[in-house]
C-alpha cells in the first residue's frame, strides 16, 4: 500500500488532520501516513509549494501528497489531483502544485466524481470531503481518469528564481528555517557560471554577509556566510545564530552573490 | 487490527506521547495510531472533549480514542473505559467523555484488572500506565467486561448550547480555531426554527457581526459574518483576518442570533 | 518489521522530519515510526539525550532509535550506530547517547558504509542522508558490523547528577516540562538514603518549597511540593501552576533535599 503524504495550514491544535486520517484509514486502511508539515503560515500557498518542492524527490514512486492550503475554500476554485513523474498529488487548484507544472510531463484532473467523496460535501473543509476521500482512492488504486475530466490549464503562481545582472547572480530570500538560515530562490546550478562556489561572495540589500563555504562548521561561531543547502540552495547562515536575526532579511529580500 | 487515536494536553515538547505510542506498540504491534491533538490547553477538559466530539464521527466503526487530559491524576479520579457508537473511549472519569454520556447507548468500567495495566503504575503518568495498555488490550479484542466493575454514574460537565429568546437564539463561543475563526454552541439544526440561515444576521456582545454566508470565500476580503463550519456548527469568521481579534471574543463570550 | 522512533531538533514547521520519513519508508516500508519530538532545543544535546533516556525503556526489544542534534553537521564529528539493551541507537557522535554509554553494555560503529546511505550525501543534512538510511538498514536486519568500523571512544557529556553533601541532597533542575513542572537530577533511589520521602522538603536556591507529595493532587491548589515524577526523577511541582514561573528556577538552578 502506498503512502500519503500530508501538507496543510491547518496547524495541530485542533484535531483537522486527525479526522483527514481517520477518513483516509477508514477507506484504505493499509495506507502509511506521513505528515510533511501543518505550520504552513495560513492561506500561504508559496510557502506550501516550497515544502512540498523539497520533500517530494524524497518519497517512493506511487506516493501520493494530498496538500491543503486553500484560502479559496467552497468557492469556484477546482479540487485537482494530479499525475507526474510517478505520484499524485491531490489539492486545491491554486498554484500548490506550480512547481510540477513548471517542470512538465503531469497530467490532471477536476476531481467531480461523487463516489470518491465523502456523501455530504462541506463548504469550509474539502481537505476531509474531497480531497482526504480523492487521495485514499488513489491508494486503492483508482486511475485518475475516473476522478473527473482533465484539467489542462492548472493555475500556476510567480516562482522566485535567479537571474544574472552583469557579474552577479540576483535572486531572493524564500524561506527563513526553525534555525534562523534563509533559504534563497539562488539554486546551486545557477551558481556554476559564476565561478567555483568558494571565490563567491554573498550580499543581502547591498551588504556583503559572507563567503559560501562547505557546512554550518566551516563558520566561526557567531560568524556568517552561506552554504549549499540540503535541498540545492543557496542558504544564508550564522553559526549558532539567526542569519534572519543578523541581517534582517525576511521573505522577498533581494540576495546578490558576486566574485571575492 | 483496529485504530487508536490519541488526544492528549501533553504537548509535544516532551516525549510524554511518544512513551505511550511505546507501550502500545508494545502490546499491539498491528495497530495505526492517529494523533487528534495534544495541544488541548493543559486541563482543559472541555477543550478536550469538544476536539474528541468533532473528530470522532469521522473514524471507522472499531476505533478506539485515547485521551488523557487528566488534572486529577494519581487522585481518587476512575480510570475509564467507554463503549459507544461502535468505538471505544479510554481515559479519566472527569467529564471528557461527556458528549458520550449526553447522547446515551453507552457502558463503561473502571479500568482496575492488574493485567491490563503496565507492571509498575505511577501517580502521575496513568496516560502510560493505565490508559495505554487499556487502548491496546481493547485493540487486541479483550472485551470492555474484563477490564473492571461497570461504571454507571460517569462524570460530566456542563455542555455549551443554544437556547432561544424571545425571538433571538442566544449561545456562546466554545473555541478559536487556527484561523481565528470563532466556534460556537450554535448548531445548523439549532437555527433551523428561525428561518433560512442567508435572512440571520449574528452578534457578539450586542453587536452586529454580519449574515450567515455559504463559505469563507463569500465574504468581502476583510469582511465579517458567519459560516456553518465543518462540523455543523456557526463559526463566525473575518475573511483573510481573525474574527477573534476583530470582536475580541473569547470562549463563553455571548452570541446571539436573529433575523435580519 | 521493527519500531524506529524520532527525536531531533528540526522543529515541524518544515518538511525536514517527512523527508526522513520518505528516505526511511522508501528503503523499509514495513517500518513503525514513533515521533519522540521533534522541538528539542536547536543543537541542545543535553535536552535530547534526556528525552531519549526517559522514552527508551518504554519501547519493546528491536526498536531502532534515531537521533539528530547535531550542531556539528558537515565537520569531522563521526556518524553512529549503537547497539544497547536490545535496541540500537542511530545519529551524531556528540554526546546525544551518553547515557547508553554511561551505563555499560554497548557497542558502536561508525557509520561509512556507502552501501547504507543515499547516493549523494549533503554537508548539511545528515539525519537525511546518513541517519535515516542507517536506521532503515538496521531495520532490514543488516548487522551492525556492515556499517563500518567499531568505536571504542565515543564522546560523553556531563551528565547531571546528584551528591550527597552533610544531611542534604544536592542536585539541579535539568528540564521544565510543558505544566511548569522542574524535573531534577535527583532520582529516586538517591533518597533513600536520607529517610522516607514524606519526610522530606525540598529547596530552591536555599529556598523552601514543599514537601514531597504522592501525586500532584495531593498539592492544595496554588500549593508547592515535589513529587516522584514518571521517571523516576524529583519533580517540583506547584498544582494549577508553574512551578517554574514560581520558583524563578531554570535548567542548572541547584536543588536541595533536607529532612524536614
Amino acid at each position: 500500500m502506498p503512502i500519503i503524504t500530508l501538507t496543510t495550514d491547518f496547524g495541530t491544535r485542533d484535531p483537522f488532520v486527525g479526522v483527514m486520517k481517520g477518513v483516509i484509514l477508514g477507506l484504505a486502511p493499509g495506507v502509511r501516513l506521513v505528515d510533511l508539515t501543518h505550520e504552513i503560515s495560513a492561506h500561504d500557498v508559496l510557502q506550501g509549494a516550497l515544502a512540498l518542492e523539497a520533500a517530494v524527490p524524497f518519497f517512493p514512486a506511487g506516493t501520493i501528497h494530498l496538500a491543503v492550503v486553500d484560502p479559496g475554500v467552497g468557492s469556484a476554485r477546482r479540487p485537482l489531483a494530479v499525475a507526474a513523474a510517478g505520484q499524485h498529488f491531490v489539492g486545491p487548484d491554486n498554484g500548490l502544485f506550480s512547481f510540477i507544472f513548471r517542470a512538465g510531463g503531469w497530467s490532471a484532473v477536476r476531481l467531480e466524481a461523487a463516489a470518491y467523496r465523502l456523501p455530504t460535501v462541506s463548504q469550509t473543509f474539502h481537505g476531509r470531503d474531497i480531497f482526504a476521500p480523492a487521495a485514499a482512492h488513489l491508494a486503492l488504486g483508482i486511475p485518475l481518469n475516473r476522478f473527473g475530466p482533465p484539467v489542462r490549464d492548472p493555475v500556476t503562481i510567480p516562482w522566485p528564481t535567479a537571474y544574472r545582472q552583469g557579474d552577479r547572480l540576483i535572486g531572493e530570500v524564500i524561506h527563513a528555517d526553525r534555525f534562523g538560515n534563509l533559504v534563497t530562490s539562488v539554486r546551486a546550478l545557477d551558481l556554476e557560471a559564476l565561478g567555483p562556489t568558494s571565490s563567491l561572495v554573498v550580499e543581502v540589500e547591498e551588504k556583503e554577509v559572507g563567503r559560501i563555504v562547505g557546512c554550518y562548521a566551516d563558520l566561526l561561531p557567531g560568524g556568517a556566510g552561506a552554504v549549499i543547502g540540503s535541498s540545492g540552495r543557496l542558504e544564508i547562515s550564522v553559526r549558532e545564530g539567526s542569519a534572519g536575526a543578523a541581517t534582517g532579511a525576511r521573505r522577498g529580500t533581494k540576495v546578490r552573490v558576486r566574485k571575492q
